[in-house]
């Protein structure tokens, strides 16, 4: 992804493998300054992804890829290094893809670095295919709603969401981007970094003002990233997803979710077997350590929802568009 | 309204008129700390309202009320000072109900402040009414989502929305309250205050959990207050409440509007007809000073939406509830 560092372009990744250690580019500080985290051991590697130093489904998918390779230079035991990673995040399906990869590789005696290379490797180019096969829903002179960071950050580089976005500019196209903040965490902030390090046209607006610029007219389409998808069609994706979808549907505006393969659970047959992270209430009540709230006040901080498959037009992929319709054609391309 | 100061339960509007002032609990304050905030100017009352010192339609209104009988006091022209107290906040119609009705009284010669406390004191009656008429709606052993803060706060005693839920909480009824944060002023932070002195059980959630709660069918009731209602019902509310009505409407939950006549503006047949005020972007971009995003991004802050009347199961008033179809039979008990 493109990042301006003192006025100078320069072209990084959102975690790479380094000197034995990964290297990350903490989540947690963007946009006010950019710096890294280091990983030297799988603990570390699991701090980074539970704490959000790391996020995106497929960029925490590459996180456990390198997670197995630092297992197997530290000499830690790789069943054990595969449950640590598994038990940071429960929701995202890229992250156990990523890690009973890396675990068969190791068993067969091959090269986890190189595997977790290419594992990086491959996702970058499987997201630069999608925004190749989604540039052309993105109307020029129209407005894109999105939802979350699906951009560069979550997934290693170009995005899932953003990469249509990324390569309707490079075409020389005009649009506009409503950047929902995306409470509590508001990944936002993280959207309109990398919009603005693109040169793309944006407002952040609060996630209860989506349905209001919806109804105006102004949005032409939303398109979102996904955490798990099942075989369905059903997609888990940041807790307010669901709502943002519903809304498109009742303006008759497309919703498209972008996501590889990768982010497919094609062992679930439906959403409502997908498990729903709560996390911490403070994420809700607290900011920067700052009370939101009256003291004594509590939160309920469901992280993810789940989208039905009627809300969704089409699911955006390294191998085209598929309406709900023809995912099982998309299956039969990898499954 | 019970506020639980040192332990001691005391009895408090949020504003009323005393020694030639208005004196106003510093809304902006709470929940961090309990302050009151004394106009004794019309510039100051005006201040107050733009600066959502008091805000909520019905509290607005009296406030508007106060200002004309400050601008009595104060000798200030009565049009000028009408006009001061009307370019505040555009969207709300009790504001201009109650300077309207205080301008006539002045003009017959009447005592503005009578009027004015009477005009608060039959706010209050109204909202005690509409509690007594809501609280059937609410079921025993249920849970209540609400956005934004239609309290007390809101309206000078009791609320709208939250007047119900007082009601049926005497009753002895039990059930729990979902409370939007309602981003991007956070006035959840004032509904779960109102809870709390009153003991209500209730949970904080951020606005993008609220359709995850919905499809969970973990809510019975959606219940908030409105700034302005057309003659065919469509209301205006804080922003994000259309997106909450859509959402009930699409997973089978009742959604009321709890409103005074006051707030019904019966020279509008629609809701395009109402103007949408757009408040300053660092209410998004900043909190309390603290940047939210990179330097030098911008937001957009639509402070109200529209809620079509095919969302809104009814209309909890002081002279009943009312389904939208019946709206007129309401009309006629006071037009």
């Amino acid at each position: 992804m493109k990042i301006i560092i003192d006025g100078e372009i320069k072209d990084m990744p959102a975690l790479w493998f380094q000197d034995d250690r990964i290297r990350f580019i903490d989540q947690r500080k963007l946009p006010y300054s950019l710096e890294f985290f280091d990983a030297i051991t799988v603990e570390e590697a699991a701090y980074a992804i539970r704490n959000m130093v790391v996020r995106g489904a497929p960029a925490i998918g590459a996180a456990g890829a390198y997670g197995m390779a630092l297992a197997s230079i530290t000499g830690m035991d790789i069943n054990e290094a595969h449950q640590m990673l598994g038990a940071t995040r429960p929701t995202a399906h890229d992250l156990f893809y990523a890690i009973d990869r890396l675990r068969d590789i190791i068993v067969k005696g091959e090269d986890p670095i190189t595997a977790s290379e290419e594992y990086a490797r491959d996702i970058i180019e499987r997201c630069r295919k999608i925004g190749e096969n989604g540039a052309h829903l993105i109307p020029d002179g129209g407005n894109v709603l999105t939802h979350c960071n699906a951009g560069a950050l979550a997934t290693v580089d170009h995005g899932t969401a953003l990469a249509p976005m990324r390569a309707a500019h490079n075409q020389g196209k005009d649009f506009f981007v409503y950047v929902d903040e995306t409470r509590p965490r508001i990944q936002g902030r993280l959207t309109a970094w990398e919009l603005t390090q693109e040169n793309i046209p944006h407002r952040i607006i609060p996630d209860n003002a989506a349905g209001y610029f919806m109804k105006k007219g102004d949005v032409d389409i939303v398109i979102t990233g996904a955490d798990r998808i099942t075989r369905n069609g059903d997609a888990a994706n940041k807790i307010g997803t669901y709502e943002k979808a519903v809304l498109a549907k009742e303006n008759g505006i497309p919703f498209y979710i972008a996501a590889p393969a990768s982010t497919f659970d094609l062992k679930l047959p439906h959403g409502d077997g997908i498990e729903i992270e709560f996390r911490d209430e403070k994420e809700v009540t607290e900011f920067q350590g700052y009370p939101l709230f009256g003291s004594g006040e509590k939160a309920l901080n469901p992280a993810f929802d789940v989208t039905p498959v009627e809300y969704i037009k089409g699911f955006i992929t390294e191998y085209g568009v598929f309406a709900p319709e023809n995912l099982e054609d998309f299956f039969s391309k990898f499954e």
